[in-house]
Formats: C-alpha cells, structure tokens, sequence
C-alpha cells in the first residue's frame, strides 16, 4: 500500500511516523490523515499547529530513546498523547483559548517533560491494560494533562495567564434558542475540540483528514458528535455550550471507537456505540460539575472512562465481536476480514501494528 | 432443591431472576428473599417498590440482548446493581427522600439508561477483578450512580428536584444523648438504608428476606450494624446520624461479605468481620467528608472499599480460608461443604454460579 | 552475612524485623539502619520514636496473626506502612507539628486499627501488583492515611487538635531570597520529611542510617532532594517551602527506588531517575492544589504515582534493566550480580526476599 511506502525510509521515515501520530489522535494511522489534521490546526493557528509538532515530536523521541517497540513507535503510538498534552497545556495557560499563546521558554521545557513523560504513562497504561487486550486510547493524556496543569499554578516564574476556567455549561446563559448554526457549527466544533480548536471550520478539516483514511470513521465522528447535540438539546442543555462542541467532542471519539474501530461493526456494535455516545456525553456534564471545584478541564476523560467500560467486558458479551488492538486499523478493513473469514477462508490480514495499540 | 424450581421454566423463569436479583443486593440468591424484600420496599413506599423493579428488569434485559453468561443472569447478577441505580436516582431526585416520588418520563430514560449502563459496568469490573477472584460487590452501582446523579444537575429539562444533599453526619447536632431506639431504629434503618430505605420496619422486613435463605448472614447483618453503633457511639459520633442508620448500612453489608460468604466462617474470619465493619464505619465519615465539598452522597463506596481491600490479599493470609465467588451462595452451605471436604470426602457441591459471581 | 545473624533467633527475631521494617520507608533492609533511624526520630521527639515503634509493632503483629508470609515478614515489608500511618496520624493531629504529642487512648486504639490495616492493604495492593512486577512502596500508607485521617474529623470524642493544614506552598509568601540554607537545610528537611520531622539534623540522621546499608541509595536520596529544590527554585517556588523540605521529600525517594534499587544504575537509569526526582516534584505541587479544598496532605502521593508509572512499563523500555522487587535489595549488591551475569558467570545471589517485595 503506496500510504505505507514511507514509514521504513530512512531519511523521512521519522517524519511519516510523526504525522501517523496526529492522526492517531483520531484514530488513523495514516501520514495523510496526519498532514490534513495538522493542516487544520495551522488554519486555525500556526501556534496550535507548532505545539502538536512539538508534542509528537518529543513523545516519539522519548519512546526511541528508551528504545520501545519499533512497531508502535513507527505507527504513531507513542506519539498522539505527546501532541494532545502540548495542545492542551497552551490552550490552557494562552491569555486566549482560541488562537493560542507562544509559550514562555521554561512553559517550553515544561511542556516538553509532559509530553515525554507521556510516553512513560502510555508504556505502563498499556501494560496494565495488556491483558484485557483494551487499549490506553487518550488516558496518558487525560492523566499528565491534569497533573502538569495544576503543578503550573504553584510556580511564580510560569507565567501561565489567566488559566482558563474549566469549559463547562455552568458557565453559558441558558436563554439562546436552539437553530440551524447550533447543529453544524456544533459538530464541527465538537470534531475541532478533539485537539483544543475551538473553530468548526478547522473541524470539517479534520473530519477530511479521517475520511482520508476511513470514511465508516468520518461518518461515526460526525454521528457521534450529533447524538450528543441531540441529546443535549432534548436534557436542555445551554445553546452556547452546544454550539461551542462541548457536549459533543467526548462523544465523537467515542462513537469512532466503538462503532467498527474496536468493535466489528454491525447492528449490535452500532447500537451499541450510539448508547455509548449519549453516556459520554452526559458524563462530560458530569465529570465537569465534579472538577469544578478544583477549576479543571474535563479533557477527553468522559470518552476514556465510558470506552474502556464499555470495551473491558466486551469478551462476556456474546453479541459483540471485539477486534484485537493490534488488529485494529479502520472499519472498513476489519468488515472485509471478517466477511473473508465468514466466507471460510482463512484471514489473510497481517498484523499491522497500528492503530492505538496495546504495547 | 425447590427454590431452584422456577428458575428454569420458559413462562416464569424471567421473574424468578429479578426477584434473584433484588436478593442479590444482600447476597441472597433466592426468589423468595427477594420477594419479601421487594414486598419491605412496597411497604415503605410503592415509588420504592416500583423503581426497584424498573432497575432490574432494564439491567437484566440488557445483559439478555448483549447475550451475557446465561448462569450469571439467571443468578440474578446482572440485576443488582441496576435496582440500586434506579432506587439512588429516584431517592437523590425526590423532593422527599423518605417516600421518593414518581419521575419525569425523561428522568425515567435517564433512569433506564443509568441501569442498563451498570450491566455494562458489572461486566469490565468483573473482567478486571476475576483474575483476583474477587466479586465486583456493589462497585457498578457505586460508579454509576455518582455519575448519574451528577450529571442531573446539568440539564434544565430534568426535573431534578432540591437534590438531597449528601447525607451526612454534620448535619445532625451532636447533642441528643443516645438511648435504646438509637439502638433498635438504628440497626433496623441501617439495614433499610442498604436500599435507600429511610424506615426501620422495612430494615426489619429486609433482614427477615435474608434469613429465609440463610440465617448466618441475617446475624452477620445485625451484627455488622450493632458494630457500626457501638463504635460510632464510643466514637461520639451524633445520635440522630447512628439512629437513621447512616453508619451502619455498609458496615452491614462488609460483615455479610466477610462473615462466611467469601470466606469460610471461623474464628479468624469472625474477627476480620468485626474487623471490616468497624473499618466500614469510619470509612463511611470519611468518604462522607471527602465527597462533602461536590455534594455526593456516599452510597456504598465504603463497604465495596473495605470488603475488595480486605478480599484481594486473602491469597496471602494462611489464617483465612477464602471461597470462590463462583462457589459462594450461603454461610450455611460453605460450612458443610468446608466439614465434608475435611472429613475426607470429596466435595460435592456442583458450581453455582451464585451469589455476586465475577463472570 | 552478620547483619542477618539476629534475623532468624528466637527471642530478638521480632526485635531484628521491626527495626528492618523502619529501614524498609527507605527501602534499607537492614537492622542497623533502622536503628539509626529510629536514633533520628527520637533525637528530633520521643513522641514520633515511640509512634514509629508502635505503628511497626502492630502492623507487623498483624501479619503474624494472619500468616502472611513469612519471608517477607523477616524482611519488614509488612512493617514500614504502619509505621508511617502512626507518625502521619500523631503529626496530624498534634497541635504542634514540629515535636507531635501523646495522642489519647481512643486515638491510639484508632492509629492501631490503622496500622493493623496497612498491613491487609499492603497485601492486597501487593496481589494487584505482582503480574507486573511492580512493588506496592508506600501506596498502603498512602491509601490508610487519607482515609484515616478525613474520618478523624467527623467523631467529637477524638481530640484532634487543629487538624494541621495541608503542608502546601501557598502557605508560604514568596518573598525570601534562596541562599545557602535553603539548600542545606532543604535537603536535609526533605530526608527527615520523609518520616514527618520537620528537622534538618534528624534528616542527615536519617541519611546516615541509609548509608549504612546503600552508599549509592544514600547519594541518590541527596541528588533526588538537590534536583528537587533546583527544579522549585528554577520555577520560582517559595523559598520557605523549599528550605522545609516540601518540594523534596517525594524527589529524594524517587530517586531512591529508580536510581540503582529497582532498576539497575547504568547512564539510561540515572537520567531517568532525575527526570522522575524532576517530575515528583512538580506533582507534589500538583497534587497539592488538587487536595487544597478537601484540606488534605500529599503525603508520599506523587513519589508512588510517579515511581508506579515509571516502573510499570519498564520491561516495553529495553533501555532499562529492570530488578524484580524480590530480588532487589541494595544498587550495590545489583550491580555486583549484573557484572558477574555478565562476565558469564551464573547469577549467584539467592532470592533474598527483601526490599518492599511484592508478596
């Protein structure tokens, strides 16, 4: 496969894993998928841009140095939770959530040691998570996000702005009537919020970026994301917050995961992603009324949680066909393995490697 | 046995599993225990009774349609944890707390969503604790009804009433000086408390329904409760808390745990039961206090604590002799076949698959 | 070995594991280091010197009771939890932290039944961990002391004097200018913090009695609480905070357990000791923000969490050479064993059951 032809070259190799590592954000690996997301995050903010080569960059690094497995380090593995904590500790200490501040150079040094330590939590999450064959998905990230944002209040010489209040409901006038613009600007923003982009513009690119590679996925984000307005809308949940994506980024990840990625996708899996989607989004409200108190972002915790829920038992439900970790690549691969193995012939898929794998 | 007679049959059988069910939140896999149980509920009030049985049929159905472990279902374990949703959520929700009231047909979705998400739940909780072999108690119940009772607040539409807040000790005056009803109320409401059941009759009917099927634990069940008094009264911990039987409901449940379900009753054992229990209680003001600034009520978090605590290294203490949650059904049957295994026969019991099980 | 010569006599064996159990904090195995220790303690107040002897006494007492194992009873593992839970309760519930004063009778019934429960959480965490090679530290006392230490709040008969406020760096004003001082009595206060003493001199004390048994783990705890302070005084922390040993107490025993004691000294473990002495300290910021609300202390949080998440993954890292818990006993003997393996030779240290093993 010609998207493969690069990830063994010598010169750009690194560079193919890197862009593999945006993509593996939203599930793909793919160099393409990568280069269109990353294209996006530019459009919105050549900051936000700059931090996600900076994260990936450092997490993979970090992986080659304590020489991890090749095959996850060459499939972006150890390198989309590294992106997510840069994004995330900009966005958070930026005097402006939207476009993003350059940060200071020991904020720089900072940032660096979350994304390597990233790296770290990704190897031992996903050795506690080995048995059960469930991936670490973003947990690395949701759990160095928080510990390295508050450690960033206590230090005089971190200049961290005004660390933006958790994004949460509470904060929205629950007046402003549901319309046409909440829809489709809250599903692209839910898709931007993935990576801290509050822009729906840069949304609908990202979504490209996944069609590249799967468009099962693309369809599952843009579900997810849209069962979580709807359900917002039916609970009474504020205009603002819903059109801001908020409901929905959690549910859209959710929805990809579980609806063909780490499920085969059929009526009983799909179902079942749509119940997970509207959980995630509820509990986005909910784990957001319990950090308030300690002024903490949600993150994607909502869509970790109810994911590895929902994946742990997956083994002792007989209406689920789970899909190996390493196994896992796109829905539309797994369809067509598992058709050929109905079919009686053997499987011939090898295994790829890829994909939010458990080391 | 003729307690097993109508758990087979094709017209009946479903019944017989959720009466299973609400026994199971007791430990008591037997129809009849969760009979009389059901009838203390309906007793106290029917919104109660009524909830309980929604809970357990939601989260009975979805083990069904997911095509989970047919012994497991048929034990009622799929069903508990979903009655203990749907009663919290009802009784967090109610205006008065003592008689519930009926809810909204959304917050009834809701409601349904929150049982059928804890069959889910029960399933990875037990995935992750069977290779210790250690049952997943109430620890669905516990998680998911924090997350859904707060997420409640978020949302305009659900009706969601003064949410009660967190039941706890400091909201009692410390003055009232302790006399014989803080002793017969408290034991009978803690034991009522188990199910949100604010009425000692009930507690009294509840115990009734666990010695039906085995005496051991209704006594363990007393006792439990008789040590979470004494010690919160030694303690100096206020009257009017120990009489609503606030201390007592997980110290209850630790004792039945640990006195000859999972561990074969003996003298050690005994001791680690009182032990438990006096644990139990103070966890209880602990958890209390920890939860107080995000208003949550405690549910059973400190019983599932204690008891996985004092379960998990039961491998490592010669003193103790553990059973297996697949073999665990009553105090009564551990103990003869714990005789007959030592009189040299061979064991004879045939797998259960009771009580809590981990599937 | 004549270190070893009282281990195993009848009438001063229990004497020879308790004091083994005081070294075991700092992962010395070793009579004569616990002595020292204990030198250190009562030299700063006899109120803490006879805590730890009483909190080592019961939990190890516990473990006989229940017949853990013995090998690892010998070795004091079952005994430095507790010991820590009695100087955590004793200093947190004294008026003055500094010297700690007798606590009541009801309160020393309370700190017993909190040591004898380190010791059934010490196995369980234990049976959690072992799959993973990976020793519980000090996640016992951690675990014991949070929850002992909320309910001590909630019962009027336990006198607890002003329930000291979390040890945080916003108590501090950042005024003070850094100089000589703070470094040497910060890191001394850092080793002595480790026990609560807030005493610089206890904590060279201390570090003697470390390097009676371990030269290198005794250099590893200075250079993990001089990476500490550097890291706080290059961030800008309070100057007071740094000189009181905050920053640095979790440091010195990452260091510790990472530099030479777990895993194997060679240049990839030491950087990845001081990458984990650098981030156990911003964590030790982190979690204290995270506890402000609920007015709890961090104890040695950030140095468990840290140490697990490093070690957890440690055999997908094939820069590092891991040590098995039940093998490691001091970065000394590791070293000698690898270069032995090495030269070709067998391997020919016995399992010497030591160390904060994981039973």
């Amino acid at each position: 496969m010609n998207i493969n032809r690069l990830q063994d070259d010598p010169h750009v190799g690194l560079a193919d894993w890197l862009l593999r590592g945006i993509g593996q954000v939203v599930f793909q690996n793919n160099p393409l998928s990568g280069a269109v997301i990353l294209f996006a995050l530019f459009f919105n903010s050549w900051v936000y841009g700059a931090a996600a080569i900076f994260g990936v960059t450092v997490s993979t690094l970090t992986a080659i140095v304590l020489k991890a497995d090749r095959g996850l380090i060459k499939a972006g593995l150890f390198g989309f939770n590294g992106a997510l904590v840069a994004l995330c500790l900009v966005a958070f200490t930026s005097a402006d959530f939207r476009t993003g501040a350059v940060p200071s150079p020991l904020m720089t040094v900072y940032i660096g040691c979350g994304a390597a330590f990233s790296t770290i939590v990704m190897q031992s999450m996903a050795t506690l998570l080995a048995p059960h064959r469930v991936a670490p998905l973003t947990g690395p990230f949701v759990l160095v996000g928080w510990l390295f944002l508050f450690a960033v209040l206590k230090f005089a010489h971190i200049d961290a702005g005004p660390l933006a209040k958790p994004v949460s409901p509470e904060d929205y006038e629950a007046i402003a009537a549901y319309s046409l613009p909440t829809w489709y600007m809250g599903i692209g923003n839910a898709i931007g919020q993935i990576f801290f982009q509050d822009n729906w513009i840069s949304g609908y690119l990202i979504l490209l970026g996944i069609a590249l590679h799967s468009r099962i996925s693309a369809g599952m984000a843009v579900l997810g994301a849209a069962v979580a307005a709807a359900t917002a809308v039916i609970s009474g949940g504020p205009e603002g917050a819903i059109r801001d994506g908020l409901f929905g980024y959690n549910a859209a990840l959710t929805a990809i995961a579980l609806g063909g990625f780490f499920l085969v996708l059929n009526r009983a899996s799909f179902f079942y992603a749509v119940f997970g989607a509207i959980i995630s989004t509820w509990l986005w409200a909910s784990v957001a009324i319990f950090l308030g108190p300690i002024g903490m972002p949600v993150l994607t915790s909502s869509f970790v949680l109810v994911t590895w829920m929902m994946l742990l038992g997956q083994y002792g439900f007989a209406a689920l066909i789970p899909v190996e970790p390493a196994n896992a690549d796109s829905p539309e691969r797994t369809l067509r393995a598992s058709k050929l193995a109905a079919r009686g012939t053997s499987q011939q898929r090898g295994h790829t490697g890829s994909a939010q794998d458990a080391p």
